[in-house]
């Protein structure tokens, strides 16, 4: 299969089950809604030494927020909703709580579980603080040094999906580069997902376990997809135009919503020159229930 | 005292001791050191629910840098040197190593306590990785899919200073956090210094304990501080004209990097029409055993 | 009136007859589209002064371009079609065809009134240019030194509208300016308008004529709307508890398209703390033909 | 030669006189700063067809400026005084004087060569203006609807040079763009010189003339450093493994000015992985007295 002139390997990206909390982070201005946002999904890329999966999903104006201010959605994702309220409550706490003009609204009204997050942070207020109702939304206003932090009672979460993913190789690092850039700026717009590595974009695409170093290690560099090495690895995946790769991984709310970032990043990343082929990382079905297959991309 | 006709107040930051480990980061641009950079230190405000406290030193050209690419270094902080070592594990092997582009290198390479993080990161080279020396610096060579990753052998650190600290109060929100921002930009090019808060602002100013919640909470916002709740307080600190309060915390490898750091967020802030006093907050020289004094300031 | 607890002042804004032409720039990523996009539109503020009146519109993904790659539309507004031939010319010809990775393509494919651009770009390949046909357009593949360039044999345009304009009042400056960027945030999102001035935002609203230079100075500072004066000032339209006012200007392809933008741009503008007032700029219908009403806004 | 791995050619560019004039821009902050400089400078690469080659030269602190705020130099450069004259008043007087929070101070206090343009913009106040001394400049406060707008008496301009350069040539178009984007990172920070294309780099360097269109084409595209035609072209210059070439083309104060951003900008190129060889534009001598051999940049 090619796309504007690019290979599209027949294979899928193969996903798994996780917990997905969102949040609507509001401020004065776009700017400081999104710095609050940053801070609140840092040191958040991998659950495998992060204490969460994190990332901004998209920007909204004030016509979509209940304050009337523009705003930011954030996803936070653990494998379990114990862990999740934790950090609910210390990124929350620490990151928006703490930012300047922030406030922070339920991202998930509808869903069965949610999380008092709010009510629970309304206690920094000690005793000064008020419930209010902003949007049709029960909040509570915290006297702090900036003036009041608004925060809405209860935070949503639902069953997600962890893990879409793609792999860009080109015919070498910039070109791969620029291209991963182009497709999470085209995912950034959309509904329903992150891309929770840095700037969206993974460098360093793992295998499970390890040949060598097998009794300390659980996740290890993937050496068949390592262009440096692909003359001393005798199966290598890597083609012989290549001499980059990067890989897109998706978090989102749905697998619809993962397919349509997937291929919106696909169709992105094509059109860099020096893009030679697209694939995508899986483990022949043994690890998650989803599967997204690039045919159903392009 | 008055720096350009805004009120200086004549009293102190109180500041407490901290272990602060430094690491350079580069990457194939300087944007690309710089989302590395921010990833590692996100989710690193406050160490009372944040894993530790962290932020952007400063950024560097090439010329600076032991691989000749631009960098930027940051800090990570915490009370114990167990902790520091955990956090760097995690934060440069997560946020650093994944980064597209991004090497890490050894900030405090002087330092008596160094950790061997770029040895223990090398192993997830499974055996394919390599030892080198770049710029007189022992390091490892990673395999990866966008290409090799380097790491430098150690990462320094070192008794440092956290809390250094100064209040910009103001006609109003706006106001406070413009010269909030302009305080912020200038520390950010000084040497030795981070504002590990959002947007390096601290919204939230607070009092240590309770008054009202004083069995669950260890701390609470700062009553007397706290422009919107000023009638009801009778011992309030809020100026009359005075309705928005931005605080700038301040950690730092030396007492000298905080004054000078103090000093220049300051004369930045007072430059900001509607600022209408500065002060610092110290809890009567009981917390740490670090003062700055304002009137060392101007 | 009010909005948000902002008056709104029951006036009109009055705005007149000019020439637009609208681009669309394309480049590797959304980053390199704007590059060149804010080059073209550089030194375009006032046609009292500038050569043209000129901005970005809006940023659109891949899915809305002839070559799929990501892209910026932008306009450039003079009072006649000869000058905006001359203008589309100059600006593209040393601001576009000289930007990396750009291409540029008809913003008004309708129009009547169509400039042959691309066409007499064409002839900077020094006939190694070849026609191509992309997503349906005519355009030319120029050779250069990034590798070929890609114009659009026609570049449209039409009868337009400029000077559409609210005035946002505020306690102070900052105030003023953050509302101002808000505003400016929340218009770029919309399709048809442009805000010229820098950063999308008037600091020096002026009036027609002058009174104690009228001999030399065809425009002039309103001092009815000047703050700093206003003790002065017998007739002073400057409230008691303002400070400080920036006006919003917009240019744009219709009526309808500037109706939107000033509505969204007000709406976004009283979310601000310290805004007092919004009013508009008109001359009593003596200036141009369309009135826009701030009643119809709220 | 050869740097990091990538040839040098053993050229030189060659540059040719110019005028400068020089601007310090102060902003309430940073961002406010550059918003104007930015405006001031657009629509400026080239005088073939630009009103004049603009760019920003650096930013600099409060520490450096007459009324204590964060800055931006910027120059502006035409082949003789007269047009400069007229491009420092309308570019400042709609694109400075316009900004918000903007002030314009004499870049060159010491040039020989003084234009009055404060003084002509101060009739813009019309007659509401007064005479003030901030930091020892002569200047003007003029009032505004955003408050006071200051402008200093004189604004000073000197011969200087226009036209140094060098080529990044590389295995393909990301690869040359992410070293040029790296070279004008390096370049930003240094004094006295600007890069004055779109982001600082040229995708379309040029020869004097035409083969095909001599009779009205003065420059057009320079055919044998175009990659995409190379195998037509008998006497090409461009190297086997080269796909793409970007030029940076540096204006500034004097030839040590450029001397110096001509080193850092080549030394960051080549730390980029995928470029190949340096070299820069000349005309064999008989375009202008200043030569800058690459021999002496490492």
């Amino acid at each position: 299969m090619e796309l504007n002139g690019v290979q599209i390997e027949d294979t899928f990206a193969e996903a798994f089950p996780i917990k997905i909390a969102r949040v609507l982070i509001t401020g004065a201005t776009k700017k400081w809604a999104l710095v609050a946002a940053q801070e609140a999904t840092g040191f958040g890329t991998s659950v495998i030494m992060c204490p969460a999966e994190a990332g901004i999903e998209k920007v909204v104006t004030g016509d979509e927020t209940p304050d009337g201010r523009p705003g930011a959605y954030i996803q936070i994702c653990t494998f379990g909703y114990k862990a999740l309220e934790e950090q609910l409550l210390k990124r929350l706490g620490q990151c928006v709580l703490t930012a300047p003009t922030a406030a922070m609204w339920n991202g998930l009204p509808k869903a069965e579980k949610q999380f008092d997050t709010g009510f629970k942070l309304k206690f920094f207020g000690d005793g000064f603080e008020s419930e209010t109702n902003i949007g049709g939304r029960k909040a509570y206003k915290i006297p702090m040094m900036q003036g009041d932090f608004v925060a809405e009672h209860n935070i949503g979460a639902q069953d997600a999906v962890a893990g879409g993913n793609f792999f860009i190789m080109a015919e070498n690092q910039m070109a791969a580069l620029a291209a991963a850039e182009n497709a999470v700026d085209a995912i950034a717009l959309l509904d329903g997902t992150i891309t929770p590595f840095p700037g969206g974009i993974v460098a360093s695409g793992s295998k499970v376990g390890s040949i060598n170093y097998s009794k300390f290690m659980k996740a290890t560099t993937n050496e068949k997809f390592s262009p440096s090495i692909k003359a001393k690895i005798k199966d290598t995946l890597v083609p012989a135009d290549v001499k980059a790769i990067f890989e897109i991984v998706i978090n989102g709310l749905s697998v619809e919503d993962i397919s349509r970032s997937m291929k919106a990043g696909i169709h992105a990343a094509v059109t860099v020159p020096g893009v030679k082929k697209i694939t995508a990382g899986n483990y022949g079905g043994t690890l998650g229930p989803f599967k997204f297959h690039l045919k159903d991309m392009i």
